[in-house]
């Protein structure tokens, strides 16, 4: 058997793992729920439980580590969670020695959105693509960057927060003390937004139901995926001029409605981004959906490993 | 003699060149005027008349090799300048080797702003720093990125076009096909241009004449700083958001405008970014002034060599 390791996309409210092996083949999966309810103590023993299921069925041998993807922010070199929003009982505990502890195996942590990206360049559609950048589209908008095939971590593991770049400077109030940011303009959470100004439904209005309504010809619908569209386009033409990578990729809840907002989206990074229009960019949807984050987390412990025997040799 | 190299850094009307030794000391320098007119060749000539002057005084014992900064954009693995919009003659040209060629010494091509970005980590502002961002304020505005101790390139070289950047999304129009993009609210001329829209001056009014004023107490022009300030915070807010690195530096004729923009600046930085409050970052001055570039260049070939030695070791 090929050398696998375990990857595992921890969310809010469930947290799937899964054993990838060398080559990226999916041994196994499992998905659990998550006790939010009863404390960090019970959040690490569903993670440890489904690390357990996945090994149990696989076997140990050949396990090379785990590898955790995390919504929130990670300090990388001691495997602390800093802050996570949707698990606030995470919030300063040392996650990584804790699972480590109870495991006997090796942990890496790292924040979600980072994974995805790397599971995208290992597996998805950055294969074979050194540098990219990934920006996830859900209720907020996260993003991860592949420098040289690595993540790109910042001083304290906060870089990435691309959901955050200001893309209309006076434009929507963000929680984070913003006004503009990408996520408030282009996120699923800001097409229903949008949406709802636009009367095009009540507080039950969700992207895909504004994208149904564009489909079926609505125009007030096609413009908030125009509005969409054109903010993307500032954001990731902005991201063109500053890395000159050869890949950006798009994934997540409002990806089937590519077709209403891309063309909005080109048309704006052709006009403010002449590194675009000099170069081979592509901008792509991302291929592994949800599993991204699985496999990305399930790369690092044979990335660690790779870089250590690096350093040895 | 500690070993030493020479950086050269070639403007469109005259060029530098230092012998620097590897703990940094410059230890000659020499400038001559490009000869515009006389084509490729008459500028070759200029750049290794420059660097036999050095030479000839240092001595060529102990010449490690020779870096060079150009305003343009070079395929760094080939040393073709692609385009250098004030030396149109060079472009398309094999720059690097033609000199190797006609000096018998390595040579290494790179962006004059991303040598100034690695000169201000080796002897400046940024020593210590591994990585950080410089903002070259100019005519136009140019960009370094360093990741590592080592610049970011791209996939073509064309990483960093910091000044291309949209900042204000419906802004003054720019020369790339862009609006908004930051160079044309924050760079010397867009200080001059503001000035002359709220008639400071004429056709001869410099973004040193509008400081002048804004340091008597004009209200008008005061507010011209203001509005850099705020394009400079949008700006650098974005890359916090995306690098989480420690520092980014400012560099360029305006700086000595620095305490009546920079307040604008912080506090537009303050709002746009939540990682900049959350970590300690620094935006502050460079400190090699335009040696940047030649400290820069000549660190090259002492980069390159540790480089190989690290590969073969």
């Amino acid at each position: 058997m090929n050398p696998y390791s375990i990857g595992v996309d921890l969310g809010g409210t469930n947290l799937r793992a899964a054993a990838i092996d060398i080559e990226g083949n999916l041994l196994e999966r499992v998905a659990v729920q998550v006790d939010q309810h009863g404390g960090r103590n019970a959040i690490i023993n569903n993670i440890v439980t489904a690390i357990h299921g996945v090994r149990g069925s696989v076997g140990a041998d050949g396990l090379h580590g785990v590898g955790i993807g995390v919504p929130g922010f990670i300090d990388i070199d001691t495997g602390i969670v800093l802050k996570a929003a949707n698990l606030p009982d995470l919030d300063g505990y040392s996650v990584r020695d804790a699972i480590q502890q109870m495991l006997g195996t090796p942990i890496i942590l790292e924040n979600d959105a980072n994974a995805a990206a790397l599971g995208e360049q290992w597996m998805g559609a950055g294969k074979g693509v050194k540098n990219l950048v990934l920006i996830t589209l859900g209720t907020g908008i996260g993003g991860g960057v592949i420098i040289d095939g690595k993540i790109l971590h910042g001083s304290v593991g906060m870089a990435g927060e691309l959901g955050h770049m200001t893309v209309i400077p006076d434009g929507n109030p963000c929680g984070c003390g913003n006004y503009g940011c990408l996520e408030k303009h282009a996120s699923a959470t800001a097409i229903a937004a949008m949406g709802r100004l636009l009367h095009l439904g009540d507080n039950n209005l969700t992207s895909a139901g504004v994208y149904e309504m564009a489909l079926a010809g609505d125009q007030r619908a096609v413009s908030v995926f125009q509005s969409m569209g054109r903010a993307l386009g500032i954001g990731i033409a902005n991201l063109i001029n500053i890395f000159n990578f050869p890949l950006y990729l798009l994934s997540g809840g409002p990806l089937p409605a590519w077709d209403m907002f891309a063309p909005t989206m080109i048309a704006e990074i052709r006009r403010r981004s002449f590194v675009f229009e000099a170069t081979n960019t592509r901008v792509e949807r991302a291929t592994l959906g949800a599993d991204a984050g699985l496999f990305g987390a399930a790369y690092l412990p044979f990335q660690h490993q790779a870089a250590r025997a690096e350093a040895v040799r």
